[in-house]
């Protein structure tokens, strides 16, 4: 047997004395990455500075004051925001403008005033505001975002998790769970190029998502599209038209979306946007009256400005696409490089969005972090996908290359690969 | 009697004669206000042109993308705002820095944010969220700030009116109120030039408020110090130090200070501030972590620059003075020429802040309002700074002069003259 065949053989199929010929390998591939002092960082998806250099314009705009209709954008009002940036994302987002609300920096935060509006007043279709119900469950599409889950666990909210497949949530599944439980009050999707996967939810997933039944008359799919324009390569997905889909099957104000320029302009200093059905946005707004003003209408006539347009907009993304891309393509690099074919790991390669979910054997996800950590590179913790931050297989690492350098992509992915190939042969080796 | 003796012999004193008169004079000054077809507009507290334009050097700030502490001010992160931007302001508002959050772009939104973590979670001090409770009840200083109430009218949350004093709420009906019943668990106050009378909260009734003993063991005080540094005379207001007294009178939680830029720079795109005790700030971090991954730092880094220290906010707000004072005084001419001695009308003349608050005769108020419109001057609804917009005596009404042009605010306010003259003229006239 060749040394190039041996290297693809599966691990299940080798011989104890080949594993451990294949461990000591690793171990010593592991001990010549400690000593390389690495400090790598793989957590968060962050734009690179390379990246927010793309909008430094921003930094010296808006020229002038006053929007097209006139409006001062310094002085306080304007709930819904500037209709300019209204209608440029509508068009980019295949919603109308007055089903849109421009607001500030950070989409998650409409998520979680939505989702406090229903907790302390109900939805326009809820018996009951959820805080009088015993019992409020979401359905978590896993793996999934972070922050969607540690947010719903903050209010005590139960969450049933479903898998997340390549054309969306396992639907089947939802819709059995969505069907019978009437505590069951709303779910999470990202629908394009998902966090962490990369999934893009089908027309076919969102049609049966947007359509079936559920016990709760006041279900909400909260409809996170943060990466709708954030494509790796030139198959751009089109995200399913939600808001038509539902308004068609007769339950118009069960979806709600969200997105943002924060991975198109500034991470902390974008603009963020609310879209869902005309009675929905009035509900939202009748609320959002109480705690705001309006928002910061400045940076949305810089960004009108500096967009020009929703072409403007697409151009723009082109350009992240050319710094993003070839990180992808390292990360994919460097896992087949040292793991394809030896059946210990399988990892997305996504089209768009920030994310490759890595699986590695079952029970092996946090040993790998554990080692990546103590070879200096810092890996989102294992779990860190799953409500509560457990994920019952502990097999899944979510990776994110966006944020440093290509080189360091590359020698941090290389360290990881080694660390994945030294925790499986431990499990494999190991007795018992 | 001279006709000037006349025009200040109280309308209480006159003859029936001498009313109908005056009367009379009234009618034909107000058909002539009416032939102006004026267009003014004092029903809200908004900068006026000429002072946003004070701020412009902000549309093309910052300069560079990094702070002092090397932060890349474009990306995620950073819940409590940038260093410098809170020193500067703490500074500002006799607090510790690391007792100050720098937020996004509304005071309101960050009171409205603690409101809900009370109602979701209860403060650190609750014995339950106040959701949990039979009833909330807050203490409403009267005439106040319309959104206060309103945001807890969207709640459902109870209102208590007490005096809004020249020294500040009338704290012996305050002590009565926050003793004795364990509903009570907030109350609002405005301590420097209070929206919409002026008043200043002197030391002594701040400690008072600080100190006096309440039946709930998690009461708040709202503190909403939006007009801390927006002197009209060289006599400057300092604010009582709430924090200070309310942590040595053993009651360090109770406070929570509210401020913000939105009438420094920009109105809806300044920065907002909130300080506590740094128990109440860990509180308040450890909930808004999962609405918020940051503020809007560029915002905080383009503050930083302009404002250079806090001397430099001091210096801006000469400037706001300049600009302002001359409508206060305006105001205060206008009513002091028509209605001086007539015993039919009181105006505050405000050292700061926003509003003027003219008191009419009892149940004359709304009569005020509705013949101002008639004649073009939009004032605020009679009511508005009351509790559901109900001002039981329907004489308060709240002037803003800030916002139209110095000639405008002169217009209008001799035509408010006419009209609280014609009104309380109707008032004493009318049979029955």
């Amino acid at each position: 047997m060749s040394t190039d065949t041996a290297a693809t053989t599966p691990l299940a199929e080798r011989s104890p004395e080949e594993l451990q010929a294949y461990l000591e390998e690793q171990r010593e591939a592991y001990a010549a990455l400690c000593e390389r002092g690495l400090t790598l960082d793989l957590t968060r998806g962050k734009p690179s500075s390379a990246q927010l250099d793309l909008s430094d314009r921003l930094l010296s705009l808006p020229d002038g004051i006053t929007d097209a209709d006139g409006v001062d954008v310094r002085n306080y009002g304007g709930l819904t925001g500037l209709r300019e940036l209204r209608e440029m994302f509508a068009e980019l987002l295949w919603v109308d403008p007055d089903q849109l609300v421009a607001g500030g920096s950070s989409s998650l935060t409409m998520m979680h005033d939505v989702l406090v509006q229903h907790l302390l007043h109900g939805g326009l279709d809820s018996p009951r505001p959820w805080k009088d119900e015993e019992k409020v469950t979401f359905v978590c599409p896993v793996p999934g975002y972070d922050r969607h889950f540690t947010m719903l666990a903050s209010y005590g909210i139960e969450m049933v998790s479903v898998p997340m497949l390549a054309d969306g949530p396992d639907v089947a599944a939802v819709e059995a769970i969505v069907r019978d439980d009437p505590s069951v009050k709303g779910m999470w999707v990202v629908p394009t190029y998902a966090n962490p996967a990369g999934s893009v939810v089908t027309q076919e997933v969102a049609s049966r998502l947007a359509s079936m039944p559920a016990a709760a008359s006041d279900f909400r799919i909260f409809w996170d599209n943060a990466y709708a324009l954030h494509h790796l390569t030139a198959d751009e997905a089109k995200s399913a038209d939600i808001l038509s889909l539902a308004s068609a099957a007769g339950h118009p104000h069960r979806p709600i979306m969200f997105a943002s320029t924060s991975k198109i302009t500034y991470a902390g200093a974008g603009v963020a946007f609310l879209a869902a059905s005309r009675e929905n946005i009035a509900a939202y707004l009748g609320h959002q009256q109480f705690a705001s003003i309006g928002p910061d209408k400045v940076n949305h006539l810089r960004h009108i400005q500096f967009f020009g347009s929703a072409q403007g907009v697409r151009d723009h993304m082109a350009r992240h696409r050319e710094i993003l891309a070839p990180k992808f393509a390292a990360v994919d690099a460097a896992l087949t490089a040292e793991l394809d074919g030896l059946g210990i790991a399988e990892w997305t390669r996504p089209a768009g969005g920030y994310f490759v979910s890595l699986d590695v054997p079952d029970g092996c996800a946090a040993r790998v972090v554990a080692l990546a950590k103590a070879a200096g590179i810092a890996l989102t913790p294992a779990g860190a996908s799953f409500p509560h931050g457990q994920d019952p297989r502990d097999r899944n690492i979510r990776l994110a290359p966006s944020f440093p350098q290509l080189a360091e992509v590359e020698t941090a992915m290389a360290g990881v690969a080694t660390c994945v190939a030294l925790a499986a042969a431990e499990q494999l080796t190991a007795v018992g």
